[in-house]
């Protein structure tokens, strides 16, 4: 299997589609790489661009992305809805087939270190990439914003870790990080009620809910000797789910953003929102990938069904893919097709297809 | 609301499609009866004809259809894999809205009463309509078949209920009666195990399980004082079920006959194999309905999921239906559309469209 990685960088842009249809050119012009999706957003002025391919050549297309970004973006002018502090405000990398956290770390710390050196432009490091503890949140590195940040750079403790320790007034910042595959989920309920869903949201996600004197829903939220509010913590770690009600469909759904998979898979994620739909007097009736899934957590999923039904794995990748997608009702509400979701048959299908703009992945974003 | 009645008739010719086409022809032609289905089988060389209607209406359609059988069908030449004993081998009425059994009963015997006199057919009732406890069954009135028939017929326990008492070789005889709805109900599974599958129906059908000595599967089938084979019963009545595999899906169902729906209604049924499913490390990704459905049986099922939810009943009808539909999965495997689907709502449309050649209910026909 070849190693990939993906590559999720926002550009502080969402308006001027001519000025992201050049970035997204010279991300297309390095080898291998296949552009997954385009998302621009009017009201944030940013744009999501999410691409994979093997290592080297994602480094080196993420480079010219943010090269033709600083050249084309002027933060001087920048306004929009969303933190940023930077042309291209975050760039991490992602661990997807057949390689390490710690591998996709030394590829993010290298790519920084271009960027710093080549770009001139201020580059930190976060979450997996991070140097230090601090600097793993992304709201920690960005905060101030562009605004405050030719100030936050004068301190020892907002040094960047690579490139200029003088603003750069055009440019800006840019974090430049390795993450977990983050995959975006949406469970489908057999009813309307927004309330019931988001009750079962709350019992499952790892923000759990607000503990409340008396009424679970009206009492006064309790607080502890600091003042800060209690949360009763829900049964999925590294969850986070709302829930929502779609109106193009007429049910109400639990939208949840698996952050690490290793953690939570997601045949684990809907398992647990059966049950305690089951305990609401709810029925599943399917779900929702929105956006890519890799191949292994498809087999992940078809496996775990299998065996609870005491058959044979020993069948082929397909078959186990289509146990996956029935039982997990992949289907109900659009059509799923594997060549287009899993990862890697997108990828072995890039010679075929050019990049189409596949789903966008705005509905699967949670606050 | 109107008085609705299905009439199902059977006619002995299944591969001549001019002789079916005069037949529906002369249903059609009467007001405001719709034509739902017609399902010509080859090797049984029969026809099952589907039609709704006021009651009255529907009593004139059905004779002018046997009239018009008794024209275009000769029994001396009819040969075909299914039991029968005339050229309309059997009519059952079935009250489908705001009509009791009763009343269908009356139907049924003018209706019997009609084509013995008028049209010199000797005359079975059954079900409902039977006059005496052995007529009650079909295959009772039928056994010996057409073959049989002259000789049947003289005696005095076979006397048909109407018409001559002499045999006609042309027409052999007629079974009419008044039985229940009978729903045919696929359940849709997470696997391809037929085996799976039909230990779930062994557990839910009334018919339930040959009880077998060691081994359940392979074990010596246990027998009564009388050497009849003892069964397990299953846990729903008036359920017929069966497991199979999908080819064009690539999954298993449970393919049921629910055959009185105030018994088991349709999601009784699709519950309990639920539970029962669930037992076996399997999950009901969906279920199927194939052919009609009536209007109650939805919103029985509608409310019966808001209930569960502890959720308002009293919302829109539709609401209450895409409720149930949402709920049972009926969109699974194909869009379900209630307007052709639903037996009251087909009839409100009768005047735009048509009749079409619905889904065919061959498959969901048990042996």
């Amino acid at each position: 299997m070849k190693q990939l990685i993906e590559c999720v960088p926002n550009f502080s842009e969402g308006r001027d589609l001519s000025i992201i249809k050049q970035i997204t050119d010279v991300i297309e012009s390095v080898k291998g790489i296949r552009l997954i999706n385009v998302d621009p957003g009017h009201a944030t002025n940013r744009t999501v661009v999410t691409f994979v391919g093997e290592p080297e050549f994602v480094g080196e297309a993420a480079f010219r992305a943010i090269e033709r970004a600083s050249e084309l973006i002027d933060m001087r002018y920048h306004k929009g809805e969303h933190p940023r502090f930077g042309a291209t405000d975050v760039c991490p990398l992602v661990p997807v087939s057949d390689i390490t956290m710690e591998e996709t770390v030394e590829y993010a710390r290298l790519l920084a270190k271009r960027v710093g050196n080549e770009l001139n432009i201020p580059v930190y490091c976060y979450e997996y990439a991070a140097y230090e503890e601090k600097r793993r949140s992304l709201a920690n590195c960005r905060s101030g914003e562009y605004e405050g940040l030719a100030e936050k750079m004068q301190t020892a403790e907002w040094m960047p870790d690579f490139g200029p320790t003088v603003f750069n007034a055009r440019s800006g910042a840019t974090a430049i990080g390795a993450r977990n595959f983050l995959i975006a989920y949406n469970i489908n309920l057999n009813t309307t009620s927004v309330r019931l869903a988001n009750a079962i949201a709350f019992d499952v996600r790892e923000a759990g809910r607000l503990q409340r004197e008396g009424d679970p829903l009206t009492g006064k939220i309790s607080t502890d000797e600091n003042g800060e509010p209690v949360r009763i913590p829900g049964t999925l770690k590294k969850v986070r789910a709302i829930g929502w009600f779609i109106k193009e469909y007429g049910i109400a759904q639990i939208s949840m953003n698996l952050t690490d998979i290793t953690v939570t898979s997601v045949h684990e994620a809907f398992e647990e929102v059966c049950e305690r739909a089951r305990d609401r007097g709810i029925r599943v009736t399917g779900s929702e990938l929105v956006g890519m899934i890799p191949l292994q957590a498809m087999l992940d999923a078809g496996k775990y069904f299998l065996r609870k039904q005491h058959r044979s794995v020993g069948i082929p990748d397909r078959e186990i893919i289509k146990i996956a997608v029935k039982s997990l009702g992949l289907d109900e509400l659009t059509p799923f097709d594997p060549e287009n979701r899993i990862i890697e048959c997108l990828l072995k299908n890039s010679g075929k297809q050019r990049c189409e703009k596949i789903q966008s992945i705005v509905r699967g974003k949670i606050g």
